[in-house]
C-alpha cells in the first residue's frame, strides 16, 4: 500500500464509533448533505462537520461536489460523497472448480476481474490459486494496486469470520481449515474470510437491492441451498458463526439423507446433486443436473417431478424463514436460477401454503447473480471491516 | 397525567435520536458514567452532558448518586441513573380466560398487580375487562397513578403493533379486531398493542436475561407455540408485523392438521390441545392437558408418547430457528414448562440431531415465566415507545 492509502486506512480504523457511522452513511447513501448525515446518524451538524473534515483532508471524501438547490427554497445544500477510488478492495469467490476475483473501488464498482480453474480442492492448492489470481489482478489494476486496503474471500460452508477458519465446508470437503491464517501469510493486505452467501448478503445490503429495504433475505439454490438474512440494520452473523443454514432445515421426509449426514434436510431433496440423483435413479443411468434440466424441459415426468419436489421443499423453507423473521423481501439467487422456470410454480404454491398471515406478503424476487456478483460481495465484506 | 409527568413524556418524545439513545442506555445499563454513555452511544462526552442536563432538570435522571472511584487512579467517576419512579407504565396480558395487569416503574419494577377472570372473548367484553382492571390498578397505585405514561397490551396472535390491530388470533377467535383503537377510546394514556411473545422478548431484552447477550430467542410452549427473536440490537418485528411464528413451521407430518388450517404445523402436534387430543384418542374418552400430564408422569405409554412426539417437534423447530438465526441463547418459557420434565430428553435429542455445526453450541435454558412476567413485557413495550 502506498503512504496515502495507508493513511486513509489508519484514519478509518482509528475512527470513533460516530465517525464510523458517518463514513458508513456516506458510503452507502452518498452523495448526501450534512443535514442528511446528521439525521441518519443522530449526531449534531457540528459533530458531523468535525468528523467529515479529516476524511476530506485524507482524500476519502469529497465535499466540493458543487452546490445543488434542495426542492424547497432556502440555503443551497452542498452534498458530500465518498471518493470511490480512494481505496481498492479485492473480492475472491472460491467455487468447487474455479476461483473468481474482482478488484473494486470503495462502492464495489468493478475495476478488474479474473477467473481461473481450480483443479484441486486441497487447502494448499486453493491458497496457491487465490494468491496467484490476486497477483494477476494486481498487475491488471495498475496504480490502483497500491491502494488495496483489504481482501475478502468467500467460500461455501460454516465459516468463523472472526478467525477466518472454515470449520466445515461440504462442497470443498474441508473441516477446520485455517484459510484466513494461510492467506494472511501469503498476502500483503488484511484478509477476511466469509461464508459466501453471507458475503453476497453484505454486498446486497451495502450496495445492492438491500439499500431500499429494511429487511431482506437471500436464498441461493443450486449445488447448495443457503441463505443470508439482513434485519435490524445488519446481516445476521450467528453468535457462533453459523446462520442462514436454510439448506439444513429438516423439512423433507426423514428417509432423505443429506450429504451432511442428517435426515430430511432441504438439501437432501433440493440441491443439484439430489435432483440429479433422483433423475438418475428413475432412468437407471447417471444423469447430470444439466441433462436433468433438459429432460424436465422436454417433459420427462421423472425429471419434472424431481425439480417439482425440490421446488416445493425450497418454497416451504422460504415460508419457514419468513414465518420466523418476517423479511420485507426474499431474493432467490444462485446458479440454480438459470432454470428457475422449473421451480417457479411449485415453489410459490408451497410458499403460499405455509406462509403465516401477513408474513406471506413478503415479496419473492429472482435475481441471477453472476459469480462476479459473489466476488463483489466478498469485496464488500472486506470494505465493511475497514469501518467496524 | 400530572403536569410534571406530562413534561417528562414530552421531553422524551421530542428527544433527538442521540438523546433517545442516551436515555435508552441509562434505562438499561445505568447507573453508568458519562464516559460509559459516550462509549455506548458513540457520542462525545460534551454531547452526552448536553443531553443529560434536561433529563436531570425534568426529574427523569439522577446525576447526584455520589461519586465512586473507578478501578484506576485519576478523577472520580460519578454515575448517572434513571429515576425509576419518574413515570409509571401499565402492562396487561390478555389470556383466553383471564386478564393480568401490572403497574411498573420505568425499569419494569412491579408497583401493583391485579388479575381478573375473562368470561367472554368478544372484543367488547375484553375491552371492558381491560379498562376495568386498569381502573382497579390505578386505585391501588395511589400517587403513581398520576404518572402513567403508557399502557402496553399483549395478546397472542398476528398483531400489527403500528396500528394496534389484531389481524388474527386463533386463541381469542379474532380476525381484524381494532383493539388499539377501541382501547384508545376508553383509556387516558397512550396504548400500544403487541404480540405477547414479542412483548416478553422486549421485556427480556431491556430488563431481563437479554441484557447480557448479543442475541437470543424465546420459545414459548403450552396452548400455543410462539417465539421471539432478538438480534442485531433489536427485537425482530417482521416487515409486515409477523415474525416468530415457530408454531407454524411445517415440521410435522402433512396429515397433522393445525387449528390454523395448514398442514404439518408444529402446533398441530405440540400445542397443549394437540397433545390432549392424541391422549384422548388413545384412551377413547376426553382427556384434558392436565390429566394427560398426570398420565404421562404415571407412565401411561400413550400420554408419554404424545408428550415425546410434541417435544421432538419442538426440538426440531428450535434447531430450525438456530440454523437460520444462530442466536447465543434460546429461552424456553410458556405455561408448558410446568411439565418440562416430559419434554426435556426428546426435545434436546431432536435439537442435537438437527442443529447444524457450531449453531448447535447455542445454549437452551428453561425459564418459568409467570403471567406477571408476560404483563411486565407488555409494560416494557409501552416504555420502549416512549423513547422511539
Amino acid at each position: 500500500m502506498d503512504d496515502e492509502a495507508a493513511a486513509r486506512v489508519a484514519l478509518l480504523q482509528g475512527a470513533s464509533a460516530a465517525a464510523a457511522r458517518v463514513f458508513t452513511v456516506l458510503l452507502t447513501r452518498g452523495p448526501i448533505s450534512r443535514i442528511g448525515i446528521a439525521k441518519a446518524t443522530g449526531l449534531s451538524q457540528a459533530a458531523v462537520t468535525k468528523t467529515v473534515t479529516p476524511l476530506v483532508a485524507a482524500g476519502l471524501v469529497d465535499d466540493r461536489l458543487g452546490t445543488q438547490r434542495a426542492g424547497q427554497p432556502g440555503r443551497p445544500v452542498s452534498p458530500i460523497a465518498v471518493i470511490p477510488d480512494a481505496l481498492t478492495a479485492i473480492g475472491v469467490k472460491i467455487n468447487v472448480d474455479e476461483v473468481i476475483a474482482v478488484a473494486t473501488d470503495l462502492r464495489t464498482g468493478v475495476l478488474a476481474d479474473e477467473r481461473a480453474p481450480l483443479r484441486d480442492r486441497d487447502p494448499d492448492a486453493v491458497v496457491d490459486a487465490v494468491a496467484a489470481i490476486i497477483a494477476t489482478l494486481e498487475t491488471a489494476l495498475g496504480p490502483a494496486a497500491a491502494r488495496v486496503a483489504g481482501i475478502g474471500v468467500a467460500v461455501s460452508g460454516d465459516v468463523e469470520a472472526a478467525t477466518g477458519t472454515v470449520r466445515e465446508s461440504g462442497l470443498m470437503g474441508w473441516t477446520g481449515v485455517d484459510l484466513g491464517e494461510r492467506l494472511h501469510a501469503r498476502l500483503d493486505a488484511p484478509v477476511v474470510v466469509e461464508n459466501d452467501v453471507r458475503a453476497l448478503t453484505i454486498g446486497e445490503h451495502w450496495f445492492g437491492i438491500g439499500l431500499g429495504t429494511d429487511s431482506f433475505a437471500i436464498v441461493t439454490i443450486g449445488r447448495g441451498i443457503g441463505s443470508g438474512l439482513h434485519v435490524n440494520g445488519e446481516v445476521v452473523e450467528g453468535a457462533y458463526g453459523v446462520a442462514g443454514e436454510i439448506g439444513h432445515l429438516p423439512l423433507a421426509a426423514p428417509d432423505r439423507i443429506c450429504a451432511c449426514g442428517r435426515r430430511g434436510c432441504v438439501e437432501a431433496v433440493a440441491a443439484s446433486a439430489a435432483i440429479a440423483d433422483a433423475v438418475s435413479k428413475a432412468h437407471g443411468r447417471p444423469v447430470g443436473i444439466e441433462e436433468a434440466a433438459r429432460l424436465a424441459h422436454d417433459g420427462d415426468p421423472a425429471a419434472a417431478g424431481a425439480f417439482g419436489e425440490a421446488a416445493a421443499v425450497i418454497g416451504t423453507a422460504i415460508a419457514s424463514l419468513v414465518n420466523l423473521a418476517g423479511p420485507e423481501l426474499v431474493i432467490i439467487g444462485g446458479e440454480g436460477v438459470a432454470d428457475f422456470d422449473l421451480f417457479d410454480a411449485p415453489l410459490h404454491a408451497a410458499f403460499r401454503e405455509h406462509a403465516f398471515g401477513a408474513a406471506g406478503r413478503c415479496r419473492i424476487a429472482v435475481r441471477p447473480h453472476t459469480f462476479e456478483d459473489w466476488a463483489r460481495g466478498a469485496a464488500a465484506a472486506a470494505i465493511r471491516t475497514l469501518v467496524r
